[in-house]
């Protein structure tokens, strides 16, 4: 579990990454910086590419802070996306109407030399959120896990069975670690960077760990996942590292076993009930509202809500979605879910 | 566990079925009719739409016996589809090459009177398999779960993280209820009659199981099967029901002990050893080969499927993919994993 050397932590986020339980759970949303705010839509429409908008500062910077601005979550998370990895790797790389696409990749070996230059824009997008940040919000930054961004870079996009990346992981398993540590490596440089100008705290991001056999999750998911985290240990000891392996399902205890993450994210199908039990006895839980529920709003998001909070609230507990904010969420869903995770767990 | 009455069933299929453990695991693939088979391409193109292939008993017949020529598994799985629920309940059906499309689901309260005639053919179709078969080859029928069989009603198709459904179920539940009632009901008889015309076992397939929070799981899957399994079991006491909640994770045990079925199929993603422990404890267990091994081949295929053999096989085990087999397949793979099949699990 994260311990903060010198002062205690004071922001609730950390506290709770630090080990703490606390009343009032702290809270963020996957991608709460995205498309179901109108701010956000706004700025998006300016930037034209998607792309364009992650490596601009000012505006990358901008769509960070709407979503504090309205309704002060605990924490930030710098916009930015996992795909600027391939990038960097040298992957042309586009977002259409029905996601990302990224020109496939004919010989995996011969990805090329990384630009990690090109990722500094990412560097002075989040000094100018930390300088706008109130004191009590935590910055986090992000990667990908490596196994997702090989999907990506294989596939060519989003994938319905990843059928070709499994198929090369499985025939030449040799071939595909070089991938994979090329990855790494450039991953390991993306998350050094963004701590060096100021995030708080790292989450990885493994949305496609479900797809793999028992088998591949072992080799794919949970060896790198544990490299990479040892690699960025190494250099920042008191940073700590949110882990979500979607979709891990049996493999969720495993996972948080394995890795050394000092916390993990459940996604939409952990019963909370086993979080407490087998996960959040190890490390802090963050999750799980299933976002559907927040398009839904009322009675059935009260009381889903009330139902995590009452299952997790008594350890180390981060409220989260359990998958990204939906485009369709009402914003008035999220006020009121702001209001609801500002009541007290149990009275006291 | 389902027992047989009367005489001591010899199919193998059946025995495991009944609880028993075989050196010899016996074996079926899921989708084993389908489009890795040149003979099946031919029929396909003969028949010009899927449908109409459905509902043709001759040609559905021939498909269904197709790969039982090749490669002598143990059970033929009927040719037909989930989605001739939804053709009876009288939404309209098409596949087009990215899957089936369903007119959209305006009001899912005014779904039609279901047309259980039209099924008919199928039942034609299970006599001729049953009619043609060795002596010792298991015919399964099956039917799409009601939650699955709603997800495609509501979403028109297939979907990634059915929004759309999830929404409906949330925000008016018992308008929903009432769809997977009606959907209970007509899977109810076409079951019924499937069985009537001479299956031995039914699988129920819940391929969408895994989109659900824990509490979506228990009202939406476990439910419906409970309520389901019930209804054929109070008609058809002898035949076993597979259940296959692909994707359940870490509700599979709940599903295992609450819905009544007989036994489990398991995804790519059970690790075999939960299998052993958790599952074959409580009834026998099918699975769960990664169908993309199947595409690859080689010695990554054997030493899967030693290594799942030997996890499992010492309870009572059928040997099946965790998906279905994939359209690229060679043919030649399925051959050697027959014969690699044909061998014992343990030297005697």
């Amino acid at each position: 579990m994260a311990r903060m050397s010198g002062r205690a932590p004071i922001k609730p986020l950390l506290r709770v990454l630090a080990g703490e339980s606390l009343n009032r759970p702290p809270w963020w949303l996957m991608r709460q910086a995205g498309r179901y705010l109108p701010e956000y839509r706004a700025v998006r429409a300016k930037a034209g590419d998607f792309v364009t908008l992650c490596l601009n500062p000012e505006l990358a910077a901008e769509v960070t802070l709407q979503p504090i601005r309205r309704f002060s979550m605990d924490a930030a998370i710098l916009f930015s996306d996992i795909l600027l990895v391939p990038r960097a790797l040298g992957q042309r790389l586009s977002f259409e109407n029905d996601g990302p696409k990224l020109e496939p990749l004919a010989n995996i070996v011969a990805v090329g030399k990384p630009d990690i230059a090109m990722l500094e824009p990412v560097a002075e997008a989040v000094r100018r959120v930390r300088a706008e940040l109130p004191d009590r919000t935590a910055l986090i930054g992000f990667a990908g896990a490596p196994w997702t961004v090989a999907t990506y870079m294989v596939e060519g996009g989003t994938s319905r069975d990843f059928h070709r990346v499994k198929t090369r992981a499985y025939r030449d398993p040799s071939e595909f670690s070089a991938l994979i540590e090329r990855i790494s490596a450039v991953t390991l440089d993306f998350l050094c960077l963004q701590v060096e100008a100021g995030v708080e705290v790292v989450q990885l991001f493994d949305s496609w760990a479900g797809a793999l056999s028992p088998a591949g999750f072992e080799r794919w998911v949970i060896d790198p996942t544990k490299r990479l985290v040892a690699a960025l240990k190494a250099r920042f000891p008191d940073v700590p590292i949110i882990g979500f392996p979607r979709g891990a399902g049996l493999l969720y205890e495993r996972y948080a076993a394995e890795t050394g993450v000092d916390a993990v994210g459940l996604d939409t199908a952990v019963p909370p009930g086993f979080a407490r039990d087998r996960l959040q006895s190890r490390l802090p839980v963050q999750g799980n509202l299933d976002p559907v529920l927040l398009v839904v709003g009322g009675e059935a998001m009260r009381s889903a809500v009330a139902d995590v909070r009452a299952a997790l609230s008594s350890g180390p507990y981060i409220f989260n979605l359990g998958h990204g904010i939906l485009p369709e969420t009402p914003p008035e869903h999220v006020a009121e879910l702001a209001r609801l995770l500002s009541e007290p767990t149990h009275a006291t």
